[in-house]
């Protein structure tokens, strides 16, 4: 069975359970807690040597790592990864854009933010995060305006990728409540049958 | 005819170049001056909102950015993309390895030092970057000590992903003398036919 090794309060991670979720692939959860450096051992960096969460192992024994590549990989022959060549490539331009301007900025300030409790040695690094992550933000609302989702007329990967992170942006300091066209989109995301957020994953799993 | 808005000193950039070279792929090249500020009139962000380069413009009107989105559909159908579904799920996972935890510091550090001349209100943000280049260098190390490539036994996209920054990582001050693997899989890429460095793409265009 295919096993992932994450943990559900890093969104990077929460991609892969929601696509899990609203695809029914079946599959083993394995709790890593960075913090306390699950991703450092000898054992898992042979499954990832760049010492990152999510990784999933396939029956092969093969293994792959980077997120959105396992979105990519485990979303092939769904809707939500379509088959025109051009559809394809805008996902992958909106997963590119979501690990290189979106993520360093807000899933970094909720990082600092959430998981270290805001430490003064790391207060400036936090503060300079802000203005980063509102530029992602205006760019996503300018497309989320006139757009439904991120490519074409229903969900795709790339909202899955772009969702993760927006959703939980508050925690890192990001008040989202000028932008309607994000918030919109949220509804319509969560309105997806099997959807469950980050938190519901939380609570069934005890809170840890 | 294909158009490519690019400025070939950046990395991001010459992937595209030398992916077109290696494929023959016809194209006009539209020189912007990243500094000048090229990317962030109103003309340019019509076709990229997130004001970055490159940008391919499509016949029919319709405009894709980022560089490894960019690579993935130019090379469709080509050896530099193969057929095999966990063969491109690993390039995509090279590729945005080189977007979060590559390019984020060997690119800057050369951008800060190439570029803007190593000002000092940005020393410390340089000398920052050095250990996460160099962390980014012992994965790729680690992988061509004992591949050829990064995915599979022949040249692949993720091969140029990785090669256009690292190639030039002695302008952001990382020494390669130490990445022997690294360097024999240079000699690999610059064997292949059609290859052209970007020093000499540079200086066939009048070296501005």
């Amino acid at each position: 069975m295919l096993r992932i090794y994450g943990d559900i309060q890093s969104g990077n991670c929460y991609k892969v359970k929601l696509l899990c979720l609203l695809l029914d692939i079946q599959h083993e959860w394995v709790h890593m807690d960075i913090v306390a450096g699950d991703t450092r051992n000898e054992l898992f960096l042979q499954k990832n040597p760049n010492a990152k969460v999510p990784v999933i192992s396939l029956d092969s024994g093969r293994n792959l790592w980077e997120s959105n590549a396992i979105l990519n990989y485990l979303a092939e022959g769904s809707p939500l990864l379509p088959q025109d060549p051009l559809q394809r490539a805008t996902i992958l331009q909106w997963q590119f854009f979501e690990q290189y301007s979106h993520e360093p900025y807000i899933a970094v300030a909720r990082y600092i933010n959430k998981y270290l409790g805001l430490p003064a040695e790391r207060a400036d690094e936090y503060h300079a995060k802000q203005a980063g992550g509102h530029k992602a933000l205006a760019v996503m609302e300018q497309h989320l305006a006139i757009c439904p989702y991120f490519v074409g007329e229903a969900m795709t990967i790339a909202d899955i990728s772009l969702y993760a992170y927006t959703r939980v942006a508050h925690e890192g300091g990001f008040d989202l409540s000028a932008y309607p066209g994000i918030n919109r989109w949220f509804a319509r995301i969560e309105a997806q049958p099997k959807f469950q957020s980050m938190q519901q994953l939380l609570i069934a799993d005890g809170g840890y």
